[in-house]
């Protein structure tokens, strides 16, 4: 972000930062609608009971309230901003089960809160596009691969550097843990974790001390973390610690399935990565976070996996599997780094001066017909000197500005070239790449 | 809305709901954009003093705190909801004045929230979508005649009923009440305001009551606010009264100016209606509100007005000029009363079926060929008996299966008519109508 936000860690774009946002948004929402999901938006607002169920982040959630607190009804105590767009989907699949046909597909894009501490990429107010499929009762695990493609071929249309997907599997991680006789998988796993923060050694002492792992499995434990292949070489490699069990053969099918299948389809933007463990997220399969090549320090900017339960109903169960994408992450890398350009600030391309005063209302006609082609365009609030209104139109960055003479004709200017010719209002185009403005990758 | 909400007041929608609210979004912004307005969006949250500075809404405010209170910074308290897109974009523009163009065009579709008794029509979690033009020091009257024009015409483009553009303006108002002595303009339009809900009778004893008026002064003042025209005859009626005075006439004559050039572009969509006050907004100048013609109860689907001072910075003034279109409000309206039609409710237009399980990467290829040209795509996920396959893909509502043999060669099946016919995934297209869903208004 070029500007500081007023407010910590809630960005706001100007108009041309805006256009970037938007071109990212429609890419990814033309993208997942190509694949078949459709779009939900959820209440901002869920129950803290709902939103504290899924992990340790209580210090994060912004609870809303009713300023003056006597007029609070008993629905509305309680109640706080979403910090991510998986519990409200779990919520709205259990409410609406009824009336969607499983496996469900949605995509959704909205912004979520999180009080954490504002940095470059953390945000507490952000974008995140997420798309999942949720399975009544059962879900194939086809569906783990189908979503990794499709956030790859979402994310390598937008104006950013290539992308690599990192995938592991939980199932893969716990077989194995459980294997070398550590059977507190989720404290190994959250000792993996910090692995990127804190470094090997620290991490070893972590599973000494909250895993009560001994040397040997300290020693494996790591080992299976360092591995990282661009290709299924990982399974062999696996192999090679000498350690069996049916969960972790499962595991590594299907993660050799994942990175076997999107190496195939989108050559070198995946990589098996042993090392992901996805903190407290209640996955139960395949992991994924993606990194941008060359800004890794930026962190993850789309992660997600596969929930065995997101969500139950009595004794009706939903798996899904998906990813969330970090539009606010991405947005403010790209104007920061200026990965995209806009053509221009504002959607006008013609700006209809006006004559004399009187001539307004006609000069409404000449933009209603260029409107009716899909023309933006102003028309000028005053009869100003040609010279001020064609300043007004440089200015706010309109292309073409449009003159009509008392006796009826008229003639467009393109104020780039100061090329001046007749046109006719009910016929008269811009060229393509004038009609709207256009982001492009730098 | 069919559905009860989980939480009152807090609508969402079901997947073929939300296409009708999508197609009314796209609808609005893009008659925005063909009218030169540009795309803001400001953080949900704004400083309550900011909030509060507006009107004696405080009781709809919702605040925003840390759930965690001790971890609260100073930056944070006193944090809220925003209620309305006005107050943020009063800040936006003093906050960010050195960077933008003025006149300063904006529209902005976002969610706002008030702790108001829920019923039909009113949210406490809306969207709205507002335009706006803000002027540095200036801002010429026309440009209230073009935010109508704009409005009308993008309301026109909606799956609903005609709607009919009630404007007035506040010059006028408190012209003629100074013109009879009333002195507390404010007081007046305070009772003025209440017309609608408790009658004439009622408010004659307020204007009374709070604004001193005397026998003579309600009659005047209620047989001003009786003025209704769909053209600009409502002058001599105003004239008629036997009120005189600058302010009067200067009003006068913007309403004229307004209520003339809609009824010329938008014949049927407007009248000038003297008894629209617009409560306790801060109007200096036109006021709007908009009905659905036959839904007058459902209240106003679009309201506005001028301000001569939107905001301050210093000794510097912006003067605004925007309406509001209350999203929510039109789409529950749409949705209940069956206004539009769905072609379906899945953005898929095909579904790629399997011959068997190996074949899933092959169905892939198909479908990056499809989906290439523009084809929303799915591909089955595991090979069960294409009758199973075809039931999935009309539970779905996707219109079309396609077969690929072992030989290679590929059908294609319309499951509506069930014809089928061989296909080339690099050049077969469904009929336009199919490619994605239409919604249409019934």
């Amino acid at each position: 972000m070029a500007r500081k936000a007023s407010l910590s860690g809630f960005p706001e774009w100007l108009p041309e930062e805006r256009l970037i946002e938007q071109s990212v948004i429609d890419v990814l929402q033309r993208s997942f609608e190509l694949h078949g999901f459709s779009s939900i938006e959820t209440r901002a607002v869920e129950t803290v009971g709902d939103l504290l169920r899924k992990g340790e982040i209580d210090k994060e959630v912004y609870a809303v309230s009713r300023l003056q607190a006597e007029e609070a009804s008993a629905s509305e105590s309680g109640l706080a901003l979403h910090y991510d767009l998986t519990v409200p989907l779990a919520r709205y699949v259990v409410e609406n089960a009824g009336h969607l046909a499983f496996p469900f597909r949605r995509y959704q894009i909205q912004k979520c809160w999180r009080g954490e501490r504002p940095q470059e990429g953390r945000a507490r107010e952000f974008t995140q596009a997420d798309i999942d499929v949720v399975g009544d009762g059962v879900l194939p695990f086809r569906y783990d691969i189908e979503l990794a493609l499709t956030v790859v071929e979402a994310l390598g249309a937008l104006p950013i550097p290539e992308v690599t997907l990192r995938v592991n599997n939980r199932k893969l991680a716990e077989g194995f843990y459980r294997g070398i006789g550590l059977e507190d998988t989720a404290a190994v796993l959250r000792s993996i974790d910090k692995l990127e923060k804190i470094g090997p050694g620290k991490v070893g002492e972590l599973l000494r001390d909250e895993a009560g792992a001994d040397e040997e499995q300290v020693r494996l434990a790591l080992e299976l973390a360092s591995i990282r292949t661009p290709d299924t070489s990982f399974v062999e490699q696996v192999r090679a610690l000498g350690v069996t069990g049916e969960l972790l053969d499962e595991g590594l099918e299907e993660l050799r399935q994942v990175v076997a299948e999107v190496a195939r389809r989108a050559p070198g933007r995946v990589v098996a990565d042993l090392s992901i463990a996805r903190g407290l997220d209640y996955y139960t399969g395949t992991v994924y976070e993606t990194v941008l090549d060359g800004h890794e320090s930026l962190g993850s900017i789309c992660s997600g996996g596969r929930y065995d339960a997101l969500a139950r109903k009595g004794n009706r169960t939903f798996p899904g599997v998906g990813l969330s994408i970090g539009v606010t992450r991405i947005v403010s890398r790209i104007v920061s780094q200026g990965f995209a350009a806009v053509s221009r600030p504002v959607p006008t391309a013609v700006l209809v001066t006006l004559a004399d005063d009187d001539s307004w209302s006609q000069a409404q006609d000449v933009a209603a017909a260029l409107r009716g082609r899909g023309i933006p365009t102003e028309v000028a609030a005053t009869a100003e000197k040609f010279g001020k209104q064609i300043k007004y139109a440089d200015r706010r960055g309109i292309p073409f500005v449009w003159f009509t003479d008392t006796d009826g004709t008229h003639e467009v200017k393109d104020i780039r070239s100061g090329e001046q010719v007749s046109a006719d209002p009910e016929s008269w185009m811009p060229p393509v790449a004038d009609v709207r403005p256009v982001v492009t990758a730098v």
